[in-house]
């Protein structure tokens, strides 16, 4: 939150070079690179680290120098830190905060750090709504004194602590001096309850364009702010697990970089395994049309391709589908309109694919005489396997979101790697039985 | 950027219901219920609006009530949407700009729309060091009668409009009133160059952790401010891009439910036909091994298991380092450190995986007796398949992001299906030379 840097300091470098080989550093180079920065540098720094990182280094300076630095943080930020800890350090973090801090902190605790209330700020510029608009810029010049961290919207509660509206510092800046706040402020006002999820809250910042958005409990007592900058980095944290999702593997929860080669494989072997298994049934579904492989084994030969035709265009369907949840673009509801649309699109594409395929059989045959004197039903029993799969392959694809949601899973658990092994047991059996009904008689 | 709305409005309801359906509707519908609502509660809708649908309202509505809607926008906006008309229709809505928005909007449109100078607004809060708390409060009230839109940090600029330093507002508030602000003012900068691009520009917001950053030219003049609302949008297009990519399509570049369903295909088809006829080198490939296969049909059982073990391994590596480079957490000269913890998680991963597989037959052989005599060389067979192809994989997924933004390109086209495609054919061979090898004299 701080744009104070110390220009003059001779050792601006350092902490730039710093910033830079951060993320490459062990622990014990961190930390003595980081106490040989000059102080105020070292506070920016300290500043813009993640709440994990300012967590380790609180951690691993010297306990008489704690103190300073958990004092340095904003209440919202002390509170994620102290919410990285164990719960037996907890305690003695919270120690090192002042008493208001501290009861302010442990307000902010009993919230989840991904809903409205762990990260609002619970200082804010208020005022009265009868003062006039210079009584309420001397009042905000007092409070801007104290402890306020940010000043975008100012915030008008009644003898209740009730919000009652709300004036942008730009409105209150050019309104006349002689009318009181409550002529200017408006009283329409959008808020969060403390539990709103952070994905919700960050739609409500996207649809309204707020630089803050003010959090009021179920009495209408307004609890504290969440400002934009919040958001941005839950935009990061929520995408990036949504992408880890989307590619088959549990979050990781912290930079790649950082995490242990151990809780690496940990995390992603878990899906890697289930996927296998899953995809064991290929085996199994393999094994029952094995005379038919035997007796032409050319059908073994174009497996790959069918099964991957379905594969991808299920992983598209998916993606995309998630990524529309996400942005609040599709809701449960508009599931019929998405199978409708996911339907015409899919046959639309396995035609073109399956065009292709068909003309791969007679182009092979037409060059090497690769597939013998059946081959146009060949190639009937490839383009018709691959329209098949296509529109299979999407349609499964597409509901397979919705069907997580509706029973309460996060939709991006329905991962391209899920829907692929999906769809791969599935396309082998409409290969098979297309092949069997197309080439009975002649190769089968 | 608006908060206030009607509150007293009898018609709260229907602005609430218009935001609600309005994804929904069709531009007739949308434009009808729009006109309907009071203008107070219509203003603050149509600033909330992307600036796509701000477009097709301006569009839309009657050309005599079209200046005023195009006058409620702020330059930066009013250049976006000016951005989406075509060429043609790009005098036209400029006209209807007052004389000097039209000149901002005008440079704004010099800049790309995804670099800072595009984002940026060209109205910022600015003093003279020279003067006092008291008199730069004064004159940002002045300021902000004219047209400011936003107050965060006020910028001081020398005489020759270089920027020499920035105090926030909130340490202008806090100062006593004689000092001026040249004592109280920072002059270690955050700042951004016109064509810094704006996914650079995201991370420079996120590790500073500001409202605001200035954007100053090659000779040190400021041109305008990106405020973090602006990068909140942003940040949401760059993960819709890079999820869409990572999912196997084009950038859809618009709300699923608003692309038609023609547009939809041929963005999916695209990248769906170019992996089909990739993945056609299986074919190949495995008519290479078309004897092996009639003289071991069991070995056609495994294909899929193996290729699909190969295809996400390597989509889930991709996936982590595409995110891991997007957030900076990883970059190019990092290659060798993930190239050895990807060697050292693949071969984690297929060692695990591996041992499932090698019991998996070992099992089925003993229920069934499914694999005849030889059935512990097959369990090795497919065992020692799936190490190769797991460690192959995850190599290769993680690599190729690195290859992509080597030679220039987005390491996003990694996509998962394209990874998985790539790994299948050479998954084909790896396992095809490793039964030759091991069951050479038995089945083979």
């Amino acid at each position: 939150m701080s744009l104070r840097r110390e220009a003059e300091s001779e050792s601006g470098l350092a902490a730039d070079d710093l910033r830079e080989s951060w993320r490459l550093l062990a622990p014990e180079d961190r930390l003595e690179a980081f106490l040989d920065l000059p102080r105020p540098e070292a506070e920016d720094f300290f500043l813009e680290l993640s709440s994990r990182d300012q967590y380790e280094m609180v951690r691993a300076i010297p306990p008489e120098q704690r103190r300073s630095w958990m004092r340095l943080l904003a209440p919202d930020d002390a509170a994620d830190l102290v919410q990285g800890a164990g719960d037996d350090e907890r305690e003695a973090l919270l120690a090192l905060l002042d008493e208001q801090t501290r009861r302010e902190v442990m307000a902010l605790l009993a919230y989840a750090e991904d809903e409205a209330g762990g990260l609002m700020n619970p200082r804010y510029a208020n005022v009265r709504a009868d003062v006039n608009v210079d009584e309420a810029i001397s009042y905000l010049r007092k409070q801007a004194r104290e402890k306020l961290e940010n000043v975008y919207y100012v915030y008008v509660n009644d003898a209740d602590r009730k919000l009652v509206g709300v004036v942008s510092l730009r409105e209150l800046f050019a309104a006349p001096s002689d009318r009181t706040v409550r002529d200017i402020m408006s009283t329409d006002l959008v808020t969060a309850r403390p539990d709103m999820d952070q994905e919700e809250l960050s739609r409500l910042f996207a649809a309204h364009d707020l630089q803050a958005i003010p959090v009021v409990d179920e009495n209408g007592r307004m609890r504290g702010i969440v400002t934009v900058d919040d958001i941005v980095d839950v935009l990061r944290e929520e995408a990036t697990e949504d992408i880890q999702k989307i590619g088959g593997t549990e979050a990781l929860g912290a930079p790649y970089l950082q995490v242990s080669l151990l809780e690496m494989v940990r995390k992603r072997v878990g899906w890697l395994a289930a996927l296998f298994i899953s995809e064991m049934l290929t085996t199994t579904a393999m094994a029952h049309f094995e005379a038919e492989i035997t007796r032409a084994v050319v059908l073994a030969v174009f497996i790959p391709l069918i099964i991957s035709s379905g594969g991808n265009s299920g992983s598209q369907a998916t993606t995309l589908v998630i990524r529309a949840m996400a942005l609040g673009e599709v809701r449960l509801r508009d599931w019929w309109i998405v199978i409708r649309r996911e339907l015409a699109s899919g046959l639309g594409m396995g035609l073109v694919l399956g065009a292709i395929g068909f003309s791969r059989v007679l182009l092979w045959q037409a060059l090497f005489k690769s597939y013998g004197p059946h081959f146009l039903l060949v190639a009937m029993t490839i383009g018709g396997s691959v329209v098949g799969v296509v529109t299979w392959g999407t349609l499964a694809g597409s509901m397979l979101p919705f069907l997580l949601r509706r029973v309460g899973l996060d939709p991006a658990s329905a991962s391209a790697p899920f829907v692929a092994t999906l769809v791969d047991v599935t396309g082998i059996v409409i290969y098979f039985s297309i092949a069997s009904t197309i080439l009975k008689g002649t190769l089968l």
